[in-house]
């Protein structure tokens, strides 16, 4: 049973189902005998590769933007991210006809700039080792009236973010786990409370690349744990300490971190790819490496994953 | 209106459809606003690349085989094939429990060769410069007693492989026109048969790679044309003559064919890899590179794309 005191229930989930529905795909559910046999348990992959943006970011931006009061959302939308949440922002602020403008690191890929600017959004840079992304993004909205739609450590963003394994679970019924990435948070506490909420039994497995371990290193202290800057290939989830929000959301409802290496990564992603034949980044392959890698703890049989995220450079890719 | 002449109808079609469906998946079908963006029309792509095996040929192979009558069926399978028509008729004929027989060349990639093989089938190698593989199957059918099951020209595939294009246009209504490769014809054939079926209007397009067009020659001599053995990077599609089958079908529903050349179909297959995440193998991304390419006629506007297989080595990938 959940506990009242978390600040998104499954009510808000499922209301942001219904709200993300012009925007966000029902993505599939795939499946794979070869994968099932490497792995020892039936996976259940919820792609979100195939996403709109080709991430699970489109559904908590969109959710975020379309929850924004009218008046006060025709000024416009400000966010600051090197990624996926830049261009789910776009998207959204773009199907409202707003303005939205991304503070974005001036070496940021170039691809994912113009896959940002190509959705009609402002794009201001930022030299990251001399500026503070959240000052000059907070600078930008205080400028124009525009709202900041942070990345991750909000209720409405968490809401969002939790219809994945909501739609997971109707797709792939009777799932005994689901294992899901930890970057900031996001993801992985929305997708716990929908999870516990349908079934209270479920296990819910996080997974973290080795260094970038900080909300393991975090449970296990008890505390949020602040780590220096991960090398990791997987982009997406080099977070450095758990969202002020979401750390005590993982506390309650996760049951364990599994941490992968670089080779367990890549090693998914090729599997992935060649066999499944989907693309995932490194960030969104990192959910399927416990499995290929039999990291699970034994006894599971169904097992939901999801898969967060498609995007990734041609040259990352040929020089894997 | 479709002639009553034609050697596979419509009702074989549907019932095909029914025969295959415990081992042949429906696909999904894949659109995207930046696909649509770059090719000018709305393209809405079946991904027999996702299916059992990754390729259409498990439609043919498990029609063909679950309709041989059970006595003779007992016997089991014979085929050849390097590639996606030797792992579907071991995949069927492993559903079925019955004996499997491939013929495959000793330069077969082996990656191939051990996927055929995982699905519990016999090799046989034998030497394409040296040995006839027709030959070489009818012997070890007629050694063992089991059917041989050719990879395009019988009724039975035409009318399996048809079903792809039946699903499509349920899946995706009204489209004026649908795009398919063409090897040996049988994936066209089918295509064509249920589409004009379907709707008499719509525009019936095939495409080859420019070195291995002996469809297009063929259509224009009036007669089968042999062509030498085509160096294309869409290996599946290398057939140098149309089937005895299928050729007469072609000449009948085949509204055009477009020649595309190598780099159309590796920008093809890089754009559905990028954008849409989704791999398919050089042939299989054939049928798209016409609509990137803008070499379709004008005039059309919801176009239907068959992907028709993902098997693609690696090392071919990673050198693109």
């Amino acid at each position: 049973m959940l506990t009242t005191s978390l600040p998104v229930t499954f009510k808000d989930i499922q209301a942001a189902s219904e709200r993300i529905r012009p925007i966000a795909k029902r993505t599939p559910v795939m499946t794979s005998r070869g994968f099932d046999q490497a792995a020892g348990v039936s996976a259940f992959f919820k792609c979100e590769n195939l996403q709109t943006g080709a991430a699970f970011k489109i559904r908590g931006a969109t959710n975020f933007i379309y929850s924004i009061p009218p008046e006060e959302r025709s000024r416009g939308v400000v966010a600051f991210s090197s990624g996926n949440h830049a261009q789910a922002v776009a998207i959204a602020a773009q199907s409202l006809g707003i303005a939205a403008t991304i503070a974005m690191p001036l070496d940021a890929p170039r691809t994912k700039v113009e896959a940002t600017r190509a959705r009609g959004a402002r794009i201001v840079t930022y030299d990251r080792f001399k500026e503070d992304r959240v000052l000059v993004s907070k600078k930008l909205a205080a400028e124009t009236g525009a709202t900041l739609v942070p990345p991750y450590d909000h209720p409405w963003i968490l809401a969002g973010q939790g219809t994945a394994v909501l739609e997971l679970m109707e797709q792939a019924p009777d799932l005994d786990a689901i294992v899901v990435c930890i970057g900031g948070g996001g993801l992985m506490s929305g997708s716990a409370i929908a999870a516990k909420s349908l079934n209270p039994k479920i296990r819910v497995i996080g997974v973290e690349p080795a260094d970038a371990n900080d909300a393991y290193l975090s449970l296990q202290a008890g505390k949020r744990v602040e780590i220096p800057p991960p090398a990791t290939i997987a982009d997406g989830l080099r977070s450095q300490i758990p969202g002020e929000l979401t750390f005590p959301i993982l506390q309650q409802l996760v049951d364990e971190i599994i941490l992968v290496t670089e080779e367990e990564i890549i090693a998914a992603l090729k599997f992935l790819l060649m066999r499944l034949k989907i693309l995932t980044e490194p960030s969104g392959a990192v959910s399927a490496a416990p499995l290929l890698a039999r990291k699970l703890p034994s006894g599971l049989k169904r097992v939901g994953v999801v898969l967060s995220g498609g995007n990734v450079d041609w040259e990352v890719l040929a020089g894997l």
